[in-house]
């Protein structure tokens, strides 16, 4: 298979299915901003264009590409739309989601309604707290030993890649981390065998990173704590809602927001309520799980507009069927990608084992590294971006989160079938 | 004067002048959104309507009210209205600010124009850092001691209300705080006398709420520290940007984005470079700000959106003229609304002593405070919402930040005439 380079060819989408992304939408904004001291109408034109028309000659008119980026990420076309629809003024309230007081009516049916839909994807457990707050993964790598262990207690870290050890560092501040199992060595291509890992027979907690977006390997099971009073903590940032999960398996769930289920600056913790209330006496309040769960995350003002596009999220991924249905897309995503790697005879080679490679995050390298620029290059070309690996490893990394619609990951792989074709 | 209740007339200005307020625009969205599995056209009809023109017949019409909500507040109607026209795609880059990534250069181009508008707009000096965090002014609390002082040593706090009351609790986990004035007694009415203060020789650091949000109370100068070493620390969540400020008086300036600059879960801390790099061992890595300014912003994922639009809010305080400009608005607006409380003889009081009333937040009662209800549920109608008192001080609160139009007050004060006039 070819694909042309002429300057729209590559906007067309390779096959007709029914994802929203295979319709081209061109939206033509000519929407005059009145400044403060004049009035200039305001015009808004969106015309919807069906598959294969020509393209509109106005120079306004936009394309989206195919954004491959790690997170913040790609988010679904009807979310956006949504939003954008009701940015000004939401649903007859007078006025935008931003300025909403958070202790108000409005915005307590929006953050309520999130909450509840997002107990619904994952069939939370009564007994879990969902808390919405800042910060990202990062302040949780603070909280979590802040709030589930004294300073001479001892826990496990498991280390997968990147993120995992940062936070085994951070928590070498608040208690006793061990790292019981370290996939360093082997570059962070690896999960450890569920069974052989060594655990602390005392251990508060065993902390895992679910999914490393750096690294792409991602747990397809989970390990359960040897001690009877520990609990498992995962750091779910890159696959959270990618997928169903067993949320009673887990002490504390927590993820960034700005990979699956939203843009960043919301931080989602689903707590198991027996582990809030033990915070040790130097936490910093806003690191305090009891004092969110006590004010169902409105003790101070939360990321209101972040909540809102993230409850936005959650209704698509249940008009979508449920987590049962993404994962299955996800998984066929994952697998022509994968497969057009290991077909190419070397040319692509993706590093991680094969069990554990991530359906969020994608690796991989080619034979001829002098060649990754030109590859980068050229498919930034054909509209599909961010595809430079993270600097700590080199090479490519497509991304392809619940919103990466299957057209894009077609139109990666022919792209890539077409780019060794060339240079093979 | 007098106010008619029929449906519509509330929504005439009561007079003409520059303000964008004044001029009403109907968005009658009829944005069909493509479920996943359909494609519907998308229309968008957007006309402004003149002034006394009469209401468009449509349902879908909406109307913006003038909401006096403390934070999140109102936002200016042209950011809100730039942000809706290019929230699905932003300028060419193919995708929506939500979905970039932080570290490519469309992001870079968004946060590097954000810092140098506000750089302008506040004339601050090169050996300051400007970081734009997570977490609220909360965070700060704890960020603050733990970042300017060591366990043992002492600081003074300032206690002019509910705000500076918090920050000083938090404190206390972190070093030696001191109150060396508190309001409490006179309900927090009053602004201490800056000579009169009774400073330790030693404090790290004295600390100021720049204005007391929920109480009304507004520093119009500040004090200087008696120790050589020390400096002057002020949280101006609620004051921010609403009038020029000589930071170089300042060691670290701190506020929370939602009352004028932007949206909640963004907190912009500006600090001198000097009193970056001592923080405590500690400290999490997301409350040190060495790992911000080191990292300009980006050691994990920023809330990007709110930045964006904290950056068209600079680009509009800009185009005012600058904040010389913006008080003067300020101020116009708060004389109109004081003026009408101290002219009601009595029948409205503001509790706050007349030299430190805040230009931002104006806490009044009502005489007859069995009316005050009455009063907010009479203002919602007009289309005048969230001026409830907070719950611990009662009565009503006007917030009349930067971005509430002046005919907004003007309707709020005639609003106040008519009601005492029924009512007296």
């Amino acid at each position: 298979m070819s694909i042309s380079t002429s300057p729209h060819s590559h906007l067309l989408p390779q096959n007709h299915n029914h994802f929203l992304s295979n319709h081209r939408i061109h939206i033509t904004t000519t929407l005059s901003l009145p400044s403060p001291r004049t009035f200039r109408p305001i015009k808004c034109a969106a015309t919807p264009t069906q598959l294969q028309d020509p393209l509109p000659t106005q120079t306004q008119a936009q394309e989206r590409v195919f954004n491959f980026a790690a997170g913040p990420a790609t988010l679904p076309e009807t979310v956006l739309l949504r939003a954008q629809s009701e940015l000004y003024l939401w649903r007859g309230s007078g006025m935008s989601v931003m300025e909403m007081s958070h202790r108000g009516k409005d915005f307590t049916s929006i953050i309520e309604k999130a909450e509840s839909d997002l107990r619904t994807l994952l069939q939370i457990p009564p007994e879990y707290s969902v808390l919405f707050l800042q910060g990202g993964a990062t302040t949780q790598f603070a909280a979590v030993p802040l709030n589930l262990c004294a300073p001479e207690e001892p826990v496990d870290y498991v280390v997968t890649g990147s993120w995992s050890d940062k936070a085994f560092k951070e928590a070498q501040k608040y208690c006793k981390p061990s790292v019981i199992w370290s996939g360093k060595s082997e570059k962070y291509t690896k999960i450890p065998s569920l069974q052989g890992l060594e655990q602390n027979p005392d251990a508060k907690y065993l902390h895992i990173c679910s999914n490393e977006t750096i690294h792409g390997v991602e747990y397809k099971d989970y390990p359960t704590p040897t001690n009877p009073n520990g609990v498992l903590v995962a750091d779910m940032s890159s696959n959270f809602c990618s997928k169903p999960v067993d949320v009673s398996k887990f002490g504390v769930i927590y993820a960034g927001a700005q990979k699956n289920v939203g843009p960043s600056g919301v931080t989602i913790v689903i707590i198991r309520n027996d582990l809030i209330g033990h915070a040790q006496g130097l936490t910093p309040v806003m690191l305090d799980y009891k004092i969110h769960a006590e004010n169902r995350s409105l003790y101070n003002t939360p990321p209101c507009y972040g909540i809102y596009m993230c409850g936005l999220v959650f209704e698509d991924l249940l008009e979508q069927g449920g987590l049962g249905e993404v994962e299955k897309n996800n998984v066929k995503k994952a697998e022509i990608l994968y497969n057009a790697i290991d077909a190419s005879n070397g040319f692509y080679k993706c590093p991680v084992e094969k069990s554990v490679r991530s359906l969020m995050n994608v690796p991989f390298t080619l034979e001829k590294s002098e060649l990754e620029g030109e590859f980068i290059k050229e498919a930034a070309k054909e509209n599909m971006v961010q595809l430079k690996g993270h600097r700590s490893v080199g090479g490519m990394r497509a991304s392809i989160y619940n919103a990466m619609p299957l057209p894009g990951v077609q139109k990666l792989v022919a792209f890539m079938k077409d780019f060794q074709a060339r240079h093979a």
